[in-house]
């Protein structure tokens, strides 16, 4: 349908660079279109309240592997994924689509079990399952989602409303999801090359765990309007810790000070990532799929926060010219970069 | 993973037995959700306006075959088919989320050629796409839309509210989609066999459209709203006349008679149907994808309604006992039955 010379390598843009590609033409015409395409979630003014609306995809052999993927864990992330951006808003979740295809090959005790997972996430976060459509694929499987919440509109939290001097934090742990499904792949290639030998996840519980069945971080945003934190911008962390601060950076129109030994690791992922080799840092750095709430607070609010278990203060917003950078253990100064988890492919 | 003593066969239950069964155990905790799954949208209760969500997900060889649907076609189209839902609530559509898995092997013209498609529908019908989600997908196109709307409260028209003797109406002409599916198939394996033969499509124009670009019926919607008519009861007609039709009369708990001769259909639709030694009647109550409205009024409302040329009233609703009847042109009475557009297949 196109000659060569007229093709565009989608690989060599890059996700963002298609998203920002397609989008920058679109003209928002609705009164009621608060915020389009460009933060976590879609935000609608339908008087008084701000609705908050957010959609996400996952096939099957991209976001997910069927040979170590139970599939009502599998419902369950298709939840927490999409619930996550809601709470990046600062809002509260509380309806979601679902939307399945799936080979009719498949019996129905598997559909079952993938709404099973689906279900008790609703049910846990105290959402709303309103609509949806199931359809047989003939190829994978098949999950989309769309997630809908609201929230005050002095309480919506953008990215890009960052400020010089804020105090940058992150929620829980990083890199965890990342190492985790480096065990599971490892485990399969076993599994295939030797179908009797028993896979050995032994005490790997939160990695496998962190990777299989996220939670999204409702707490958090109940935590913040518990303690009277309106943080300046939030941002769910899917893509990696990197280039979720660059989100925030960019769209904010700031610079930004990282420390590397303030990131947030979990023990055992600190112990698995070395037995691959892998650096701790980078795999929080471009990870992803942890999603934790990165977020932003005035200075005014350190008081507030410092001692809460579950946020980490990792860093400072600076001035745009300052850039983007990373402070190593050792104090040398590098500019952040978003990798994201497929330059992992490479190594 | 299951035992085949287990298995239930997704094909024997059939896709409303299956979302019946998916959803019969679905809670509803939200005081915000009016209506979940059910009816053609979610109806939600952000204070004021009700808030209409909907979703449908497109997939490659199952919805839609690349070898003769233009992208930008399928773009325009994907959001129709969605619209098409807010309008059968009677309500206006005001944003979109679109979600697109598609092949890297795709180049980028090819993403954008949809998107066009998107932009067009978008443009045309006045909604904002407000979010979304692009990924690459290692098997076919999967496209995935979800539509957002509103209406005031007394506006809202479901599917359970049809009454005794409420008069049977739909807009347009109805079968011309199936139809049109025909002929494309028939020139697809006419060019397989010799890829030198040019399409002959000459003078089809209308049901090569009619499956290819479907408008949603906003006009309808206002054309009611502008004569003073709230319809009892409305649907959408994407799976056939008589899945519809069935589909009122189940949840409003009524029977209904249906006359052949009034059903509307277009001459090339006859015709053409005929060419294929298909019944055209058979063609609008099973062909589907005509994304007309179905919709009851109360018989007060005659006079309104018997002069528009794009309404046509096909029937009137019965006592429950009386059963679904389609009363042919010869006067036989046939129970009606769903058989929807597989059943073809077997032909």
């Amino acid at each position: 349908m196109f000659e060569n010379q007229d093709r565009t390598n989608l690989d060599d843009l890059g996700e963002f660079g298609l998203i920002d590609h397609l989008t920058k033409s679109i003209k928002l015409t609705q009164q009621s279109t608060v915020k389009g395409v460009g933060d976590d979630a879609a935000v609608l003014d339908f008087t008084g309240k701000k609705v908050l609306v957010s959609t996400d995809m996952l096939l099957e052999g991209i976001h997910f592997d069927l040979a170590y993927t139970p599939l009502k864990h599998l419902g369950y992330k298709a939840i927490q994924v999409n619930l996550s951006d809601i709470y990046a808003m600062n809002g509260t979740a509380s309806q979601v689509t679902v939307s399945i295809g799936m080979s009719s090959k498949f019996p129905l005790e598997a559909i079952e079990e993938l709404y099973q997972g689906i279900y008790i996430a609703c049910e846990k976060y105290n959402v709303d399952l309103v609509g949806g459509d199931t359809t047989s694929s003939k190829q994978g499987l098949v999950i989309s989602v769309t997630s809908i919440g609201y929230a005050d509109e002095a309480d919506v939290t953008y990215r890009n409303t960052a400020g010089e001097g804020d105090l940058l934090c992150v929620s829980g742990d990083l890199g965890g999801a990342y190492v985790g499904l480096q065990l599971l792949e490892r485990e399969k290639l076993i599994y295939l090359e030797n179908p009797k030998i028993q896979p050995d996840l032994e005490g790997k519980d939160y990695i496998v765990e962190r990777q299989l069945k996220p939670e999204a971080r409702r707490d958090i945003v109940e935590l913040l309007k518990s303690i009277d934190v309106k943080p300046t911008a939030m941002i769910d962390v899917s893509d990696g810790l990197a280039s979720e601060i660059l989100h925030i950076c960019k769209q904010s129109d700031k610079g930004c000070n990282l420390y590397e030994e303030k990131i947030p690791l979990d023990p055992m992922t600190y112990e698995t990532a070395r037995e691959f080799n892998l650096d701790p840092t980078v795999c929080a750095l471009s990870g992803g799929e942890d999603y934790e709430l990165l977020f932003t607070v005035k200075q005014a609010d350190y008081d507030k926060i410092k001692f809460k278990m579950d946020i980490t203060i990792i860093g400072h917003i600076t001035e745009p010219s300052a850039g983007c950078n990373l402070i190593t253990k050792t104090g040398n100064v590098h500019p952040l970069k978003a990798q994201g988890w497929n330059a992992f492919k490479q190594d």
